[in-house]
């Protein structure tokens, strides 16, 4: 079968122009930019795979940078958000992220149903489907977002690990994903009024992979759980702040490195294409942001903490991460390092910060994504030619949401069936209380 | 010499016609699809570097589901196993899987020798290789058939563990995987028996990237090496059966997470090119499928064993990979959600069952790849299009020989040589008993 | 906005046509090759992520080979390493590196500035930049090389572990990457005078992805930094050599896992195009190379040794890939198995030979990356059809440079600061002694 026919005959030619004729959608030829689009395509579903592997980061870091009594626990959570974070974007929020024509209340709340089977028809082989701006099949749309989807639940479950109760984990993170992310993604992503800001969306707010819509959503949304939940037993005393070192740093570095590589995923494939000029521009933005607040934030801990500190070195990865994240397509590669430097010091500051005013958040995550989050999506107006109010707006619109949101769907679900665990199961850790086993064994 | 002759003449132009030159392939030109191919090409070879990472995942997955002490010689085998089996399928394995011409037994055994240099001719540079169906080079089916070659030794590596001896299993892993694997697949893949029933090869069988071929193979492999092999001491024991978790939870999810992102490129790269139509299905229904596998074994584990169970909820993610794998290409999203959630719950039920009957799995995988490869495989039937009968014919053939051919081996192999360590080794660990160091060290 | 435009008009053609338009170059249109740009400038910059990896793979690799007490230390080089590296890259190293015409010393010397913003003009977007041998724009060529770059840093790390002042390193890792590592690629891959040995070039150099440029100058940059800073206390006593155990093969195996993942992007970005032809050929040559190695390494250890000894076998994987990285492109797979399996074998005896003589390298790093990486570029020489003098010239001319280098850079900061941490942190370990927190807790 393979190979046998080789110069024979051009028994190819056929099948290949039946994959051009597909190009043709309701009359309109497409075909002139059909290797275009398979490339395009190819990456989106690779950008996918990629962001995927952020759920793995994510996991890893915040099982590292907490104590082993809680790591079943952790993971066990890891695995239920990505599983309901993908289902509950096809069940309802793929159409509520993107409403397209159906709002319920204009630019504002759009709700919707299922993604229906999209092998038929244009929107499953041709480009027709978003254009050159959106260069994918349906199903590409579909795929790469709903990884990003999940995201914003996992940023929550870092800021309330080791002592959040699983089954109401379980229900807010749902919701959460299911019904808020998609909601305040569809004010700037699905045509919403952030989109549209201005005369004629002139002063559109732009946050071009989510430093807001996705890391200030989860950020914002953390920091309202963690209220209501309160710290970790222990954590703060009469006699001061009791750090509480996470059980395994090999843990937390792996999770960094692969969060720093999938965010290659995340901010590369937000271009939409594989047009080669944003591709490299975004690679290069989002490597040199990083870099630069891994080092900032390792000096700023060698002066602030006079120690050369590792979880603030891979929290300053990340942080620089986020920095760039709105405007990874809009900068040059100097002011990337600029804006990933500034966001390595901000880091430092915050989580130092929300220490003090014992707000607990054992891996630092309102202050990486939520906090981290203002200041790359305010970046994009400064340096990357953003309507700076129009930044504002938005930040203050989806911080806003997620928090009272979160709030609230958090408050609801500790008056019905309680939030956390109780102090002799935080004692004991969750492993053995919630789950019956421990994460290692001798 | 870097981009110094920008715009003064158009000096690349003759190179590029020298590639579509290339094209032109006895006669027949090709050149009309080569950027096609390129991306298509592309593809095969990402796919294949993802497919490798799944040995990184079964390594994890199995050294974190036993005991601390074998974790050296779970490493160890899964280095053995990716080497040899890679090199044997250069040796014999790729031309024994797709013997085109060269059958003893006319679709059903083509044993045949190493792969020559493919670099000559028009195989190593043009989609006339194999055409729009399998738009790559032969180096490109090469590498990427290798990569999966390994899996089914793997497979049966995480079910023999903790008590099975090195060398036996060496030998035993290395005839399995160049004679066995490739064997099986020929009948399917290779142009043999199982592609050509019914008339004209109207109701052939079908397994789009290897429920059966792969995973079943694997899984009914492993089940025969275990019943030979027996199970680990102080496994079942008077008292009944005693539970031995594994040593490091985290190390098993890694393994699931690298798991999950590898099968992008196993099913992913099974459409055998870039079409965009059927790679965004494809990536979809893997997604869906494995989330719904890991959402039904995580609510079966709670009802059933009444505690949120993580191995539970680990395996259901990879039943629902297993559970895909077959029809992948061939079902909507809510089909595949459908078959997914089926295999989650068949997974926790299935190991449950061969503990009962003291079949002794450490990691689950005759239950994993083996009974969900079966649910797979039919489902493709049920709700794929493809002949049930067929599918059962398949499924029958293909476990029945893994069995046979694995059970014969592995007990002349005992026979010979034993393959299982003794008592005190077993007790004392594999590490020091057979490599001299332990895995971890204070 | 998504797909509701369906098949209504063209909307996008005319966006098409403006990237189209984009690849005319100062009146030079490169519009023909747009596509194939495209599939070669998405692979440069995947690739880019996937050498990216390898740090990570590094991290791990050398953790995990290291004592438990120093393992916060060696993942907080590695996030340095990474994100100097990078920062580096772009302030000086990649117009070191490349210095086109602006050399001090033609050929030899070449030290340049940072780069500039490459978003305007023919570089960012078109083929124009490099041609169809360097198919990518100049933000892809950047990232990608930077990705490169930090590696060279990493070696040494490992090298130096468990000893060396962290202090001292950051500055002595950040003048190896700036400058030494990218003035001696600048002799091979920027034009310099290994790349035009012979008349007219036609007896160059051959190093395809840096078996000397990139692995030897490590591996020879850390044999310095070695005898400079001298043993670990306690490896080399009256009684004899005291093996010094890993403290985790997990963590080791994942780092060569990833390693090995990551060198398809090492080795198959080095294509510098999408080109199907040579990118199917690099990964199977890489891959049957790297197998190869491992089998190898594991019967020479179970020869010499008497044991199946992991760390050898997982050494034996990474000397199969540097014995392949000078000449994957230019031999067929046979080819590639017997340089990877003569790797694998030179790599055991170099281990053990260095230990002999009292020259502390606790992962291997000098072995498997200096002394390996010679027999790879040599064995172009002898199979690859490279000119074996000039393979012999590029090596000698590398190493001692790289040697040199290192071994001035390390005295001058032993004499200005000290290299090496006190005895009592050294017994105490990094961890505590330099960071200030252990990177395990219970």
């Amino acid at each position: 079968m393979i190979g046998t026919a080789l110069g024979q005959e051009d028994e190819y030619k056929g099948d290949y122009d039946d994959l051009l004729a597909d190009q043709v959608v309701d009359g309109v030829d497409y075909s002139y930019a059909f290797d275009f689009f398979t490339t395009s395509m190819l990456w989106t579903v690779i950008a996918a795979a990629m962001v995927f592997i952020m759920h793995l980061g994510f996991a890893t870091l915040e099982a590292g940078l907490t104590q082993k009594k809680n790591t079943v626990n952790i993971l066990f959570k890891n695995v239920w958000i990505i599983s309901i974070g993908l289902l509950t974007y096809a069940a309802m929020g793929f159409n509520t992220h993107y409403p397209i024509d159906s709002w319920q209340i204009p630019g504002i709340l759009g709700i919707n149903g299922p993604i229906k089977d999209l092998t038929e028809g244009a929107a499953n082989n041709s480009f027709g489907y978003g254009g050159m701006g959106l260069a994918m099949t349906a199903y590409g749309d579909f795929i790469f977002q709903a990884m990003f989807a999940a995201t914003a639940a996992t940023i929550v479950s870092g800021a309330v690990a080791e002592r959040v109760k699983l089954t109401s984990f379980m229900i807010y993170s749902t919701i959460l994903v299911a019904v808020g992310y998609t909601v305040a993604g569809s004010w700037h992503w699905g045509g919403g009024f952030l989109s549209s800001l201005g005369e004629d969306g002139d002063a559109a707010f732009y946050d071009f992979a989510g430093s807001t819509v996705v890391h200030g959503f989860g950020g914002a949304a953390a920091l309202a759980a963690v209220l209501i939940l309160g710290p970790r037993k222990g954590k703060y005393t009469a006699e001061g702040i009791k750090p509480i070192l996470g059980h395994s740093m090999p843990l937390a570095a792996v999770g960094v490195f692969l969060l720093f590589f999938g965010w290659f995923g995340f901010n590369g494939g937000s271009v939409l294409s594989a047009n080669p000029g944003p591709l490299g521009l975004v690679f290069t933005t989002t490597a040199l942001a990083a870099a630069a607040g891994g080092i900032t934030s390792i000096f700023t801990s060698m002066i602030v903490l006079r120690k050369p500190d590792l979880s603030m070195a891979l929290n300053g990865l990340l942080a620089g991460l986020v920095s760039i994240t709105a405007g990874a397509d809009s900068v040059g590669p100097w002011t990337a390092v600029l804006m990933g430097a500034i966001g390595g010091i901000i880091v430092v500051f915050s989580i130092l910060f929300f220490d003090k005013i014992k707000i607990d958040d054992p891996v630092g995550a309102i202050s990486v994504h939520g906090v981290v989050g203002i200041w790359g999506t305010l970046a994009v107006g400064i340096f990357g030619g953003a309507n700076i109010v129009s930044q504002f707006i938005g930040v203050i619109a989806v911080y806003a949401f997620a928090f009272i949101f979160s709030f609230a769907l958090f408050f609801i679900i500790k008056l019905i069936m309680g939030v956390r665990v109780s102090e002799e199961e935080e004692v004991e850790g969750l492993d053995v209380a919630e789950h019956g086993a421990p994460a290692y064994t001798d």
